[in-house]
């Protein structure tokens, strides 16, 4: 089923010419829309041409949710196509992110959360919600284990469930559990939002007058959050005072984050934005006058050190040897004190077949033996701009004093 | 036309079981060598099932020269099929190298010149083969104007010409000219093997007794030179006496020369080999033990300052920050002491699509901007191990005396 929404209660007038243009193509597409863009456990809802930059005139939005309705951007077809997927139950929540529909720490929890929210508005529970939303965030949390962030909301959220439980009946207890989801919703917007004010303010503390030039890795915006982003953030917030020159992103190997993700968001939002492969960072420091590095995080430890997407490491050394400040953004939940160092870090490694293939084409002679490490642990002493959180920027030595005690409280 | 050679004259059991697979396979092929297969300007010799590895009994010949006829490995279908184009006339060299079916520049130079040898022998340049040839090599050198091997050995072999046709009758200047380029092969895999060995002494001097893993990038193999390789001899000199534990080598976005060629010539000849996204380099050196990283060059300049493939310098500042020796392996004739710094060597800077397609398939999104240097220039500071030429291995502040006079000599 496609939706199709009318805007019969504006008048044409309302919208600018371009607007207009998007808005046609938006809701009336040229190209098919068949029953073979559809996804097991969701609907297409639209399907709006390949190229992003058709689409500058809206911020680009992920996750779209209302009060009982949720859809996500299918990122399995970026960047080729822009379909969003109708997510109505639990179980479409944990297709979508055990198929990478949804990928991102942030953006995992947020969807898997939203999933039982609509499902719970939907009337689902019945008389004992506990036991549904018990069950529902353990058949969440399996579809992605190693992603912390979903394991950690629903801790979270199953105590607070319990705790209501205990004084409210069964609808005020379903109402108060939409709304906790609903605000951590709205609080990991805001806390990104803090991230990228936070950290725009920071880089650009260091070159008062000129705009700057930042190099980035993977994909931390939009698509990896809620909304906004964490590097992405600081770029975009960057973008939003006028002080963005340019912005690097690597291609991301073997994945191609970068290359599929950071770059359609680059060319959704208007970011000046270049695409480069990872090999070219250390030439693009020397030669592009970048200011500052900025990359996420998929885990900071208690002494600054910082797991993230493979590549991270090498572009620490090679920021170091340029004299360059490098940042990591992340959410204070993205840190984990319980850590001392990161050599407790254990690097997952992934199918040989994401370097020797693309899009199933083989792409290197066959018989070769792959190493693919997921991602690699940037020690602290490379991370010499600093931790970018919602809480402030800290130097890694200073983290685990500014986040022991205001961690527990999130 | 398919050319099937017969082994008539050996008696079956002079072959061991593999062999003869091999030998089955490799001349009475089973996939079709259709007409699809034929490129302009070649003919489909033999086509090999896809996998290298069944290869592993003989040694991999990108080149194959006997007075009269030349065939070529086409590397546009490596690594899905391994066919070998006949080159026949000067023409058939010029396509050759123009389409990339032949790359490297040492491979460029010795198949250009090899290919006016080729039709020397059947009779071509008839009463004034000194205009035949002269006109041949300006045609030659236009196919890949960059490659800096050509136009040198056309000066060279030009002057030679003119020197031999004041003493020498037609026929004895053609077989003069014919000689010195079958000398010009011999000597380029001559000077290969010295390249390795200098190489592989000087990495085993630091370890005694050890067994070393080493780091390479891009192709510098039999695939891109007259055979051996200039880094990849290093490699192949470390294995032949036993002393190889593992390569490691790197993608080589965006043209992807490792996991094609590199991983292609390492299967083949069964080296321990494993492959790596070009962001993954740093952690290897960190996770791995590398005992050195290995490069080739596209030029080397007086100071010691080397051009090469986009990636290089990357690898050079991870490497330092790692405490490994650095070296570049290259000819003599790759170095240019009539350059003082890197400084002023100009970036080539190549086209977007090879970053955001892959076979023609689109891999990032549509409307970024690309910015695709295809080589980056290394400081000579951080050439910690030595640039290792035919004539030994040097410092690169020892370069520019261990060379003069004798560059001029070759």
């Amino acid at each position: 089923m496609c939706v199709r929404q009318r805007f019969s209660e504006l008048p044409l007038s309302f919208f600018p010419p371009r607007q207009l243009i998007f808005i046609f193509q938006h809701f009336y597409p040229l190209p098919t829309h068949d029953d073979s863009k559809r996804q097991p456990g969701g609907v297409c809802v639209c399907v709006v041409p390949s190229d992003p930059s058709r689409s500058r005139v809206m911020t680009l939005e992920a996750i779209r949710y209302r009060a009982g309705s949720l859809q996500i951007l299918n990122q399995l077809l970026l960047p080729q196509e822009t379909v969003y997927d109708e997510v109505r139950t639990v179980q479409d929540g944990y297709e979508a992110i055990k198929s990478m529909k949804v990928r991102g720490a942030p953006a995992i929890a947020i969807v898997g959360c939203l999933s039982l929210a609509v499902e719970l508005r939907a009337g689902a529970g019945g008389n004992d919600p506990v036991t549904f939303i018990r069950e529902s965030l353990c058949h969440l949390t399996s579809a992605r284990p190693t992603a912390v962030n979903m394991g950690r909301a629903a801790r979270e959220l199953m105590e607070f469930a319990e705790n209501e439980s205990m004084e409210k009946n069964t609808e005020q207890l379903t109402e108060s559990v939409i709304g906790w989801i609903e605000e951590m919703l709205e609080r990991d917007v805001n806390d990104n939002k803090k991230i990228g004010n936070y950290g725009a303010q920071h880089i650009l503390s260091g070159v008062p007058r000129d705009s700057v030039t930042i190099l980035t890795h993977c994909n931390t915006g939009s698509l990896a959050t809620a909304g906004y982003g964490t590097a992405l953030g600081v770029v975009r917030s960057l973008h939003a005072l006028g002080r963005l020159k340019r912005m690097y992103c690597t291609e991301t190997r073997p994945y191609n984050q970068g290359a599929r993700l950071t770059a359609y968001e680059a060319v959704a939002e208007g970011f000046p934005a270049t695409l480069i492969t990872d090999s070219m960072a250390a030439l693009t420091m020397r030669e592009k006058s970048i200011t500052a590095v900025v990359v996420g995080a998929d885990r900071v430890v208690a002494n600054g050190d910082t797991a993230n997407k493979i590549g991270t490491y090498q572009l620490a050394i090679a920021a170091k040897h340029h004299g360059i400040p490098f940042y990591v953004a992340a959410p204070s939940t993205s840190c984990d004190l319980s850590l001392e160092s990161g050599r407790h870090i254990v690097i997952e490694e992934r199918p040989a077949e994401e370097l020797t293939s693309i899009n199933g084409v083989p792409i290197a002679a066959p018989g070769i033996d792959v190493w693919n490490p997921a991602f690699d642990v940037t020690p602290h002493q490379l991370i010499t701009g600093g931790i970018i959180t919602e809480l402030g920027v800290f130097l890694p030595s200073e983290l685990q004093a500014a986040l022991t005690g205001r961690l527990t409280a999130l």
